[in-house]
This record gives structure tokens, C-alpha cells and sequence, in this order.
């Protein structure tokens, strides 16, 4: 099969790669669609050192299971954490932080830029009919977007910031304006604010922020100059939530969060189940975010153009 | 009046101060016992430009208060930030957050290294006839330690790490044992971990502090090396609690924070009340860390004498 693969910070788009063979708790997915998100960049760039097929977010098909043949046909998207069900982390429930987890296109686990892929039954969950594939494949980061509600009560009251309106920035802020929340995104592309602006989410400019105001700010740049926003922005006793990955160190001055009492939190891969949910009822349109749509032979093009300015979520056809 | 006075990171023992007015909401207090912080130790280094009389940790007795002259006589202690009481932060009833604050010997405010100080009536608060002076000067830091309950929940069924066996520590210890949670103490010196063994409460070793198992780790050695202990203790989704104040930033890696979900809570004063309720029903004893004591004309002395190793509460007497 054609797979995109990453070896030594390359790119390499492979034909004779063999289809997977699942393992007996497993299905082979047929990729219908996957989506290029900012950790397959940082991780092209090396922020974790990764060799094999990339990419985590997709919609396909089982196409072999021989554990549940019922299952064979079912359109789904997959959890991408591959946990061992059996160490202490996972016992406490928290599979997604299993200590010796696979991550697809991640970590030791060949990804979803791909004809095919395998993951175990249990992490393929079905997609409800109508949600359409060019929605369905952006429910893994959505899910990621849930994350902080699952993690951080955000109240209808509370005054709330999203410092970058990118790939997952958007989706947050479309999660968290149905709270009801006194939300505002900083935003530096026309598009971005168009988008925002259509959806009645209120954007500002980085140099517009209140200082000291907001009770909950979400980092979501991907950028080091993010979180210098952010800790601006909070009020005492607040809480930001970081939501990107990049690679590096910060610095930070411990003692200034210790003297207004400011909570971090970091925040990572959420549930499935209320992201399908909140894209049955529509209450969130991801597709808007869509800039263009490569076949997966044209997978090295794709990569050139998710990075260019303005260039929201490009997808991966199968 | 006597005085320790800091300037220009210099300590200054002054002898001819004028006694403090009162402002008709203010009481005039005789300090009878004032405690050396390393907050007081940091001012010393420089940590934040305060001048002024040092010390926020005291004792005394009211003997002028124009508005309420039967308070004249009280014994009391004192809340530390003197809040504006009318700002966005004071209305939202975090008063030790407001931005107009002055704090006692911290900020804009002189301090209890004296023989008098004055403070809003409202913030003194009367100490109970059973709690000893030696008892009621801990009251500000003890309250402080009561601040991480105030902000975390800590479970019975948590483990809990605290790193650093200092003056601070060794109070987060005596309040995070009441929990009855699974509570472990890093501690160096033999008479920390003496004072520890004597209130069964279990220490361990620096190396041997158990990786990636902690759900909730307090942060109280006032050092960068503190830190990396804690993010190396705390488990994945677990918490951090910052308590130090020092000079100077940190270098951190926030991709592992979002990695492993963790929060960083910064954590500051506490409340008084359950500080003096604990001491009243001596649930806590502060008085084991009481290593010497000194008239105020020796306060030089007393700072020379609290950083030497092993030291840990230096009491001046006024």
C-alpha cells in the first residue's frame, strides 16, 4: 500500500509498503480521510523522535476484524492512544496516559496516512450516519478540544480567552461559546476572524487584550509569544490551559504564579463520544476549517501547503 | 520605636522610628513576637524591591483603635494584604488579590519587626486565651500551608509528596497529615526528619522519591532543584503546587506538561481562621520549629543565626 512515512525528520511518500496485519483484538481500517494537524509538523521538525507512518486524525472503514465480523463495514473514527489495560495508570481509568500506551502516527504505532491501519477494536468507535466524512475526521482534535471542559469548569459567567484562532483554536473556540461563557479569540488572519465572526464568536487583536481580566485563558499557538499572552491575560486566581505541544523549553517566573495564585494545566487528548455528539447535532461545523483536499500520492504537496500563512486544516484522501 | 529596616538589600536596625499613626480605620499594635520567613530572606536577596520595616509574621496586642476602643486589649494576629475593598478582585471577595493592596512588610507597608505596627482593624484577628504567643506567631504561615487545601482537594485516598522539610514544608506536612492521606516528606537534615518521625509522619530521601507516582506534589524548598524533583514525583494528571517564592525564572518544558495533563497551582496566603482553630484544638504544633529567639535589638543576629544550615525558625521578641 502508499503510505507517507517520517524517518530522521523526513518525509517519505512509499508504495510497496505491506496492508497491516491486525493483531486478533484488532481491525485493518480502510483510510477514507485523515486530517494534517500541528503535532505531525512538530513532530517533522522533531519534537519527538518518531519513525514510521504518520497521522492520527481519520475517518475509514473495518474492513477485517476477526473478532467481531458484525463489525466489518462500520465507518469509524479511531481513539489513538493504544493503552495495556493492565498498569496502574490504566486500572485508574486513565488509559490515555498508560505507561507503555502506542500513539498512532505518534508513538511506535504506524499512523493514518495510509491506505490502510490498525488499531484494536475498542478504539474504533462508530460514526453515526450523518455525520459526513469531511466532518467526521476532525474528531480527534475535537475531542482534544473537549479535553479542557473535562479538565477545568468553565462557567456560563466566567470571563474566557483563546489565544490563537488556528487549526485548534477554532475548534476550542467553537466548544467553548456553548457554554455560554463571555468568550473572545485573539485572531491575526482575516480568515480567522471571518470565521470566527460567522459562527458570532468574538475576536480581538493580541494587542486588544485586557490584561489581568480573564478567569480562564486557552494557549493554543503552538508559540512560546502564546503563553506570554496568556499569563497577561489571566486574572489572579485564574487558569490557563496549555494545548500545544512544540518543541523546547520556556521560561517562566514561578514565583509571579505563586503570588497570583495561577493554575496551569495541561491538557492533551479528550473524549470521543460528546465530540460525535456535538457534530450529530451540528452544534459545531469543523469543515469550515477545511483550505484543501490532496490525494494521498499527493501527500508531499499537502505538507507544503498546510504550512503556508492563512492555511487552515488540509485533508488526506485515501 | 525600634525597627528592622530594609534598604537597598540592606537590613538596618533603626532606633529612633517614630511610633506609627493609625488611620480611624486602623488599630495601633504592639508586636509581642514577630517570625523570620524566607520570604523576609528573599526580600533580603532582593526578590522584590521592598523598603521598609520587614516582617509579616507576629503576635501582639491592640492598645489604640479610634473607631473600636473595645478592641483595646485584644490579642491578635494579622491578615497580611490590606486590601482596597472596592476594586473588580475585592468585590469578587479575593482580597488577597487585590491590585491596590499593601502588604504587611511585603509591599508598601511596614512591617512587624518592630515594637508597633498598624493594620485595618478588620484584618487582626482575636487569638484564642489557650494559644501561646510561640503558637499564635505562626499563624500567617500556617495559614498559608491551609491554602493548598483551599485551592486542591487532597483525598484520603491520595499519595502526597511534599519536597522540602523547611519551615514551610514542615507546616504543609502537619496540615496534609490530618487528611489521612498516603503523605511522604523529602527531607534532608536529620533534625527535619526527627521532627517529622515524632509527629509519624513518614520522610524519605531525595533519591528515593518514587517517579511518576504522585497525585498531588507541593513544591516547598524555595529552589529551581525543588521543581524538577516535583515534575519527576507527580504522576500523569496530577498536581503540583507551587509554594516558593525565590528570585529569578525557571526553564520549563510545557509540551510534557500537556503531555502528562499536569497542573501547576501557585499557591500564596491562606485563611486564619481554620489556622487558629487547628492550633486551638492543637491538631498542629508549630512550636517544634522554634530554633531561637531574640530581643528585637539583636535582629541582626537573629538573620545571621536563621541561615545557617539546618535552622529553621528564628523568633524575634519586641
Amino acid at each position: 500500500m502508499q503510505a507517507l512515512c517520517l524517518e530522521k525528520k523526513q518525509l517519505i511518500l512509499q508504495d510497496n509498503i505491506p496492508i497491516p496485519e491486525p493483531l486478533a483484538s484488532e481491525a485493518l481500517v480502510r483510510v477514507h480521510l485523515a486530517g494534517i494537524c500541528a503535532t505531525d509538523l512538530e513532530l517533522v521538525k522533531g519534537y519527538y523522535p518518531y519513525t514510521g507512518i504518520l497521522g492520527h486524525e481519520f475517518v475509514g472503514e473495518i474492513v477485517q476484524a476477526v473478532n467481531a465480523p458484525e463489525r466489518i463495514g462500520e465507518r469509524v473514527v479511531g481513539e489513538i492512544n493504544v493503552a495495556c489495560g493492565m498498569c496502574e495508570t490504566c486500572l485508574r481509568g486513565q488509559t490515555t496516559h498508560c505507561e507503555r500506551r502506542t500513539v498512532l502516527g505518534i508513538v511506535n504505532r504506524d499512523g493514518a496516512f495510509a491506505e490502510y491501519l490498525c488499531l484494536p477494536l475498542k478504539n474504533l468507535i462508530p460514526v453515526p450516519a450523518s455525520i459526513p466524512n469531511e466532518a467526521a475526521v476532525f474528531t480527534e482534535p475535537l475531542a482534544a478540544a473537549l479535553e479542557i471542559q473535562a479538565q477545568v469548569t468553565i462557567r456560563p459567567t466566567d470571563q474566557v480567552l483563546v489565544v490563537g484562532a488556528g487549526r485548534l483554536g477554532l475548534l476550542i473556540a467553537q466548544t467553548l461559546v456553548l457554554t455560554g461563557c463571555q468568550l473572545q479569540v485573539v485572531a491575526r488572519h482575516d480568515k480567522q476572524q471571518q470565521l470566527l465572526a460567522a459562527r458570532q464568536i468574538a475576536w480581538i487583536d493580541e494587542n486588544s487584550v485586557q490584561s489581568r481580566a480573564f478567569g480562564v485563558v486557552i494557549e493554543a499557538t503552538g508559540s512560546t509569544g502564546g503563553f506570554r499572552l496568556a499569563r497577561q491575560a489571566v486574572r489572579p486566581r485564574g487558569t490557563i490551559v496549555l494545548k500545544s505541544t512544540y518543541q523546547g523549553d520556556s521560561s517562566i517566573n514561578f514565583s509571579a504564579l505563586v503570588v497570583d495564585e495561577i493554575s496551569l494545566v495541561g491538557s492533551r487528548c479528550g473524549p470521543f463520544a460528546p465530540a460525535l455528539r456535538l457534530l450529530e447535532n451540528r452544534l459545531v461545523d469543523p469543515t469550515l476549517l477545511i483550505d484543501d483536499c490532496f490525494p494521498l500520492d499527493k501527500a508531499l504537496d499537502a505538507f507544503e501547503r498546510v504550512v503556508q500563512p492563512g492555511v487552515l486544516k488540509v485533508l488526506l484522501s485515501t
